[in-house]
């Protein structure tokens, strides 16, 4: 008997993808949340760095391939109910001793906007900028 | 002009819903994915306690009404693309000074299963089960 793929243990949803967390080994920071499906989880296993499923743009999308930030993934967990990923990743690509930046506005986390109650209840963003966008993607 | 609601700036998806990622505040642990519908995010909020659309049963699940573990939530963030919510939580409902319990298998997190270099790659479960499920939904 063959041993089951691990590819084929995923929950894949009607699109062919699974949900991937990416959360940071050293600080426990969750940084960015993200699409794969089974060639780019393959590819993730095989490079040890993420490699996600862009849905806006319909490709393969090595994390990091334009802006040099790539994902070193140290571990992959999978949830109870085999439909979502969360990887254990070290964040690449800014100075040494400098938190890293995963996000596409030069943030080091996505989640970089907190609901606060002010004269109304609002979403702010409350992390700085580390790096201006046009000096990552030249 | 009356300001944008926090609500409509979330970006639903085809099925009004936005993916959720519940973190411990203590211990920055990722215990559990799940979705919201915009009364399920609504409802957290004046709550205080995550409020979740279920899927497989198409209604409002309040996380912890047939175990007891509910989840406080101290903080919501919301990323670049308006499109994923983080929830900083305390997990409720276990022994005191025990870790709190997530999944409905009995552990702490969602997300026990690693993968594993054996004989060959594959998912191996590496958490404890805390508490029996036939304990909890009695």
């Amino acid at each position: 008997m063959t041993p089951m793929n691990w590819l084929d243990q995923i929950k894949w949803d009607a699109d062919g993808l699974v949900p991937v967390i990416a959360q940071e080994r050293s600080s426990g920071d969750v940084v960015m949340f993200a699409w794969m499906n089974r060639e780019a989880l393959a590819r993730t296993e095989a490079l040890g760095e993420a490699v996600y499923w862009s849905r806006s743009r319909a490709r393969l999308w090595h994390k990091g391939e334009a802006s040099g930030h790539t994902q070193t993934v140290h571990e992959m967990r999978l949830d109870c109910d085999n439909d979502v990923v969360l990887l254990k990743i070290t964040q690449n690509g800014h100075e040494p001793d400098q938190p890293g930046i995963a996000c596409h506005t030069g943030r080091h986390s996505c989640f970089y906007q907190r609901l606060q109650q002010a004269d109304s209840v609002e979403w702010q963003a409350v992390e700085p900028v580390l790096k201006n966008p046009e000096q990552i993607y030249k």
